[in-house]
């Protein structure tokens, strides 16, 4: 008898950080409806047979956001068989797909993203930013993919730092910078080291303006320079 | 009418790399019989309904080259519809698997290996190593495999310099490590420059000893010290 080889749906999610305004590490999720209840989940859904993965990421996160032309990156296929088969998750698929899915496996994206960006999903009518820390349960292994996106988000910013730039406003302050790294970084970083480090970095350029309307000390802005980052960041060995 | 939502097979594909006596990058390779024709390929099969992509390709990999107990790491998948669409590939998976493969996808793992590991296929009687400059056409998407694996590598190693040493033996010269450095990184680099950079890091280890039985001028070995390395390279912002 021939093995019983996997004979699968396939979806992609996506996985969108942003950085609010107080400071605070976000990620986009669209609230799916069930009967009567209501749940928010990633971004995400079917492939179609004709696709790669890589253009269904794309096509997916518009639908279901409206955000386009962003860097979505490919980062880990899910396929754990016990993945989708808690109920509610399986009569969603039932009715969101009008076909019964009994195995799916998923191929999670990253991008990053300015808060500001406009969301305009055709799909869903609610797509919002949730603080990553009080991101409750979600469906699938939904958590899971977010838990492993930060990790893989840290690998990119070792790699290049440049990318935290992406999250930041184009002028920003110190402390700004800081707890963006810190939320990335998930351990304690101590302030004073941090600001020694970040004036030594001649890419990160003070600008002659400080903060108004704040209660606090007004703090300097500063801005990324990428030309000057490019120059200095050509790689060899460490 | 619902769309035509992706209902797909699911393989992996091991890219295993070695580092040969004669100082080039390789990589390993099975032989599929079709009719009378032999053609190499990546090590690969079907994955089975209940299990997840990380244990089959660990299962895959010992079943066809007998490799076990190696860190194997996830690092795409690929679903583009016309990679298995050539007629030689469906007629060789209708053999192999008994069943008709309509849609293939992969999900593909990087593995560093050192070349004198035993090879011992429970599958394949040929399972060779290959110079990656010499590795001819492959069926389905196995060279766009191979080439992409490339460019992951490389991030490896910019992240993680320590991992250079895990396709190096033990004791090795600076000949080795900037031949393999060179494959790794596909440019030109001058090997005066990477001689003074290499003697900059206290983790790379003279050792009181020189190659023997050699035509050129014997060179001193050198080994990596995991330890020292460890200390000096707890990141923080570059």
């Amino acid at each position: 008898m021939s093995p019983n080889f996997i004979h699968t749906y396939v979806s992609v999610d996506c996985v969108v950080f942003g950085f609010d305004h107080e400071n605070r590490l976000n990620i986009l999720l669209v609230e799916r409806h069930l009967d009567e209840a209501k749940q928010i989940k990633l971004p995400g859904s079917l492939i179609y047979s004709d696709e790669d993965v890589d253009d269904s990421a794309e096509r997916v996160l518009y639908e279901l956001t409206g955000i386009k032309k962003m860097v979505l990156k490919q980062f880990k296929c899910f396929a754990d068989p016990s993945r989708a088969i808690n109920k509610d998750d399986i009569k969603w698929m039932d009715e969101e797909y009008k076909h019964h899915i009994d195995r799916i496996i998923t191929v999670a994206y990253l991008s990053l993203c300015k808060i500001d960006h406009k969301i305009n999903s055709t799909k869903y009518n609610t797509v919002n930013w949730f603080p990553i820390h009080e991101v409750p349960n979600l469906p699938f292994d939904h958590n899971k993919i977010i838990k492993e996106s930060l990790v893989e988000i840290r690998r990119w910013i070792e790699i290049d730092f440049s990318i935290i730039f992406e999250l930041l406003p184009k002028k920003f302050t110190i402390r700004q910078l800081y707890q963006l790294y810190s939320a990335l970084s998930e351990k304690y970083i101590d302030i004073k080291n941090f600001h020694k480090k970040i004036s030594s970095f001649n890419y990160i350029v003070p600008l002659n303006e400080i903060e108004t309307n704040v209660s606090h000390r007004a703090a300097r802005y500063y801005k990324f320079d990428a030309k000057v980052y490019k120059k200095n960041n050509t790689k060899l060995i460490k």
